[in-house]
């Protein structure tokens, strides 16, 4: 299978540092889920829409290498790990402009109805999930 | 009329602050919107509820005068100001524990129902909102 | 004098929402920053450094016309309205992909230096923010 | 060995919320971090100091088990599992009011100095942490 791979580019804001100087560990993770967002919708899957569910996070983890600051343009490298029945496993890097890997983790989301109910990929989603986009 | 007037207290979390080290203006502005909602709660009054409505913001002003720290334990003077036919103008204050001001502003909010329209005050929201609460 | 006038294009992030199904207020400020620094920075002025100051706001407001929604792309339009000693007023407009209004406001930003402390606004800055960027 | 336990509660400002309705998945991550905070400052040990350090997180984990709303009261519990040479590896638990599990991680600090450089944990500090707090 070739997998889905994904490449999301955006600059830190200065609202995403905190006192330390950095960007704040959350924000890191908010990244990844703007790269996953990125991928989804270029993809043609809907990602969120009020009345009709979207791809809540169930599980992620994160390891921290590098610190970010102000202004560091950043690259998300986002791979589609895993396809399960209602659920998705994707991985991610998260690289400065200089090459280095600043953080790298890993994210579960699973397909939610409009009432928040765990709901099984559908064969049209399966289908665009299981091409790749490269 | 006797003025709504409330008081919020809360501390500074690492999260609100930014690489100068002092807490991000935007911050400033969602401290005094939980001290709004807390007054509204303790009113009795519903701040939101999915389906049901609630009361954004349609103006905003906001002097800051003193930066704020994390740990810095604040206090949010809150003043119901006006209450028109859907609006509500609120004055805060947000007061440093060593009781010097840190910033000041106000708020309007206006009531919206279930679709996000424009909705009157209630006779019932009135009746709170003009006893005052001290 | 040919007042500096930036455009800066983003998209809403699902961590800008809010409840409401709308982009918290607060996030709203927040894209008038980047915008401000992405202005200056393309003029070739410090926004920030650690140990060297910064432009901190001391006046914000904003009125609010339209909501914003997940995956708007906006537009933020924005006009250097006057040039103080060691102050600047930005007026700002955000603009929903459709071109109608979503927000407007003011900022009044100082620059201060490594201690924190107002300083004025140096000759070579002046002399790029008096000749406009456009 | 005593280890530290500590029990932190707040409760779900809107801003914390997202478009589904429920807080956004980092938002919990800040909630265990407020709850390390408060506990290392309720120990007598320093959380962060401009020019002096602090605690950042080289690794975390979450499993998100039931959403969190608007206005929910949440209780943190937090355990520190490990202390190494320079790192503490904290397990936490987050709790609605009803005393369901609404997610449960893991973080590892590491103690950096003033340049962010990797730290020993000092002798005081040391006793602080391994004499537990309960």
């Amino acid at each position: 299978m070739e997998k889905i791979r994904h490449r999301y580019r955006c600059e830190v804001a200065f609202s995403d540092t905190d006192a330390s100087g950095w960007v704040h560990f959350s924000k890191i993770l908010a990244y990844a889920e703007r790269a996953e967002h990125d991928c989804l919708a270029s993809s043609g899957i809907t990602v969120f829409e009020k009345g009709k569910g979207g791809w809540p996070r169930v599980k992620v983890s994160c390891e921290y290498k590098r610190p970010l600051e102000f202004q560091d343009r950043i690259e998300v490298l986002l791979t589609l790990d895993h396809i399960g029945g209602a659920s998705l496993c994707w991985k991610f890097e998260i690289l400065k402009n200089d090459g280095e890997v600043a953080a790298r983790g890993e994210m579960v989301t699973v397909k939610v109805d409009h009432a928040g109910a765990v709901s099984p990929i559908s064969d049209g989603e399966r289908k665009i999930l299981e091409a790749g986009d490269e």
